[in-house]
């Protein structure tokens, strides 16, 4: 394996796996409150393209490492509207 | 161009400014204690590692989006510490 090919599977692990640490503290704080969802959103929008690319090229790397991150960000955007809802109600009480 | 051509540029489009709405947020409300600064450290090395592949590769798309994620991740990283640090200065007087 070439040089070259370690930097391009080593980018796109960190690249991958970027929303983790934000749906760890999401999860453990259960506050969201200073998150932008639409940060979320934009890059959900851009690994669905992405994802939709790989399938067009039949390019397995592509098609992997975005489709993780459509769980990945779509996980997050979940967690951004339980805990926005949540503390909403907790208001309303 | 062709389709998939157009679904890539929009693919990176999407994944490059990602990082936009969150900074927006952060400099309006100065708030930051919900971010997790990991996720921008972990997306800050993946778009460097895809910067140094692009230069390998000569890949100019890969090059110019990556180094456009590269500055508006940094910028969202050194928003992080500016503003706890403000608040942190804020609660020892």
């Amino acid at each position: 394996m070439e040089w070259v090919e370690i930097i391009g599977i080593l980018a796109g692990f960190f690249t991958t796996i970027g929303a983790v640490p934000q749906i760890v503290k999401a999860y453990h704080s259960k506050s969201v409150g200073d998150v932008s969802v639409w940060m979320f959103f934009a890059i959900l929008a851009g690994v669905i393209l992405w994802t939709i690319y790989g399938l067009i090229q039949k390019d397995w790397p592509i098609i992997i490492t975005n489709g993780i991150s459509m769980l990945l960000n779509g996980t997050m955007i979940y967690f951004y509207y339980k805990f926005t809802e949540k503390s909403f109600t907790r208001k309303k009480r």
